[in-house]
């Protein structure tokens, strides 16, 4: 295997499959990414147990030429090495061949790397071919619909599904619902009406995925029985599912209230933050006390003291009422609206409330109130 | 005691105090910061067993009144969360109560905190008078010192005095060395000629020393037989000393040499940052070859393979010489010297070796060359 490559192109593709590769694995061999030149390109592969990612270097790009000079081949080469090398490297075009199928020399005309490699033979087949269900939207309405949803899912692993992000797309709609159990948060976005599926994807590989876009602008989903790809630009990632049933989030979340709280998203957040330097290090809990006049957020540790605060710019309609929560959970669901002012709803006391950006009815941030004594 | 007090000066000199405080302590009491109103105004004294920092708040900064209000008195707060509570508060004035010896009351007229807080007088007695023999110099001259040679204290507890910068004052010169046995920085610089010292101050203090310059134009140093004290603005640091006799340092220094080789300083520091990454991860050795028409720089590693390069741009004087060293330790001497060029001056292949500012003889930087088969 020998070729001249464009550096930021070989760079580009390199880190990009890097991202897949676990910093510790107990598998040594998957510690290297696999390069396979072959009549589509290059083609960077990088695994871990939970997702594959796979960025092709084309021949060409519009009118420049990215690979010259082609002996096609394949071979393995770690993968943190080979990316710190070439981002260190100064020249414009590299150049690679492996000797011996045991070394890859690197070569921009100014440094000269010999970096020990591995036959590619000894590498897992990863069949990326696309099968079963598929969808094609903008990568943006992805990012919207991870960024509004993701955060809520479960870090745990004792209700594995629960570490999910679940998608369900019917009736010209895709719905993404995160909960951990005390929260929960649901984006839904518009596609085209025929598409019927449904999965549970590791939420936490979607940061992965929507981080390697980079103004690609369509994003195609194929979800069959085990794993999801995603397909953008020069790049495929595929993941695992995981298994089992999503819990029926349709009756946890209210469609009534007795009690609305307007209130501008940055102040909010501000007065958060202050007082809950004030609560138990295990769980930042405050407490809003609401009343049509006056609306005071306060917290208290047993060991550091107090603190409280007024709201100086809000609107509350109903009667008086108390409501203790993981200022955490409020923080992260308003962060998620990206709304200037957001309006939190409730039933009662103990009953789940909602986070709400007033002009966007896409998206619900429910979070489960605590008790205080 | 009470008092109503400009939050930013106050913020400031919690901040500065709170660099003392360890972020854990064995002692809980000296988690706290001491307040201390009295007719100098208010002292933020922190403290761990290796320094001190002591800054006042005064009434009045020019024309402008800092503290109002004055109810003289003392108490102690939990540091970092007086630092956390000070940086969220929102208003220009602060006013601060102690109730019954135990609630300490913040209020910015937005924001009320009770912080609990302990008796005053269960805190150590801490002497920040100057005594000893005591030298003023411009703050710039003394971060220059530090910056130039502390990064070169072992960090190893082996043998103590080695974590020390030593300073010699003599002769109208202020002489400071830090050396961890495998390499040695010096620096001087012109001082009043009658002055007359020798201590060791643990060189990991002098960062946080330096950090808390803040547009002072003069510092005092008054040292005495345990402890120094750095003395500028409104801010005293008292540091205890280290004990033991530094080594002498002036018969390594070598004085003549046999191969001179000048080279850009961002040139030489890229390329050995890309050779050694295939170094071995334990110690990042690399090789310099060098002969008048050409110079190598070359790293090999068991595991992952090798690279060398050639400089574009130097200058070599003298016959063919191999050097092999921590690649790493003339990275800090580079970076220390702040220099455009830099001239590396060898006697010998096993033969420490110094790296120069062509432009400046107040800083020597000594490397000691490794052995490699």
């Amino acid at each position: 295997m020998r070729l001249q490559i464009d550096k930021e192109q070989f760079l580009k593709a390199v880190s990009s499959s890097d991202h897949a590769i676990a910093s510790k694995t107990p598998i040594p061999l998957m510690a290297n990414l696999k390069l396979e030149l072959n009549e589509k390109g290059l083609e960077v592969t990088g695994s871990n147990s939970e997702m594959t990612i796979r960025a092709t270097v084309p021949y060409r790009i519009g009118d420049k030429e990215i690979i010259r000079a082609p002996g096609m081949g394949a071979t393995l080469i770690n993968a943190h090495l080979l990316t710190e090398v070439l981002r260190r490297m100064e020249g414009e075009e590299v150049s690679l061949e492996v000797i011996d199928e045991s070394i890859a020399k690197l070569d921009d005309g100014r440094s000269s790397f010999k970096l020990n490699c591995i036959k590619a033979d000894e590498y897992p087949d990863i069949d990326l071919e696309p099968t079963g269900t598929s969808l094609t939207l903008p990568c943006l309405d992805f990012v919207s619909l991870v960024e509004q949803s993701a955060f809520a899912a479960s870090t745990k692993e004792q209700r594995p599904v629960l570490t999910a992000l679940n998608l369900e797309a019917g009736d010209g709609k895709l719905v993404a619902t995160a909960t951990d159990s005390a929260r929960l948060a649901q984006k839904s976005i518009e596609i085209e009406p025929l598409v019927r599926f449904r999965c549970n994807i590791p939420a936490k590989i979607l940061g992965d995925v929507t981080r390697l876009f980079d103004n690609v602008e369509k994003l195609t989903i194929s979800v069959a029985e085990n794993r999801i790809l995603f397909l953008f630009g020069n790049t495929i990632v595929s993941s695992r599912l995981v298994s089992g049933d999503y819990p029926v989030t349709k009756a946890i979340i209210p469609q009534t209230f007795n009690f609305y709280l307007e209130v501008n998203a940055q102040e909010l957040l501000n007065a958060m933050s202050r007082v809950s330097l004030l609560s138990s290090e295990r769980e930042p809990v405050v407490k809003l006390s609401m009343r049509e006049e006056e609306v005071e957020i306060s917290a208290k540790s047993e060991s550091a003291g107090s603190a409280s605060e007024h709201l100086r710019i809000f609107s509350f309609t109903g009667e008086r009422l108390n409501v203790s929560f993981n200022s955490m959970f409020v923080i992260d669901a308003i962060k998620a609206l990206k709304a200037e002012d957001v309006t939190l709803c409730f039933q009662a006391e103990m009953k789940p409330f909602v986070v709400k950006n007033p002009k966007d009815d896409s998206v619900i941030e429910l979070i489960t109130p605590m008790r205080t004594y």
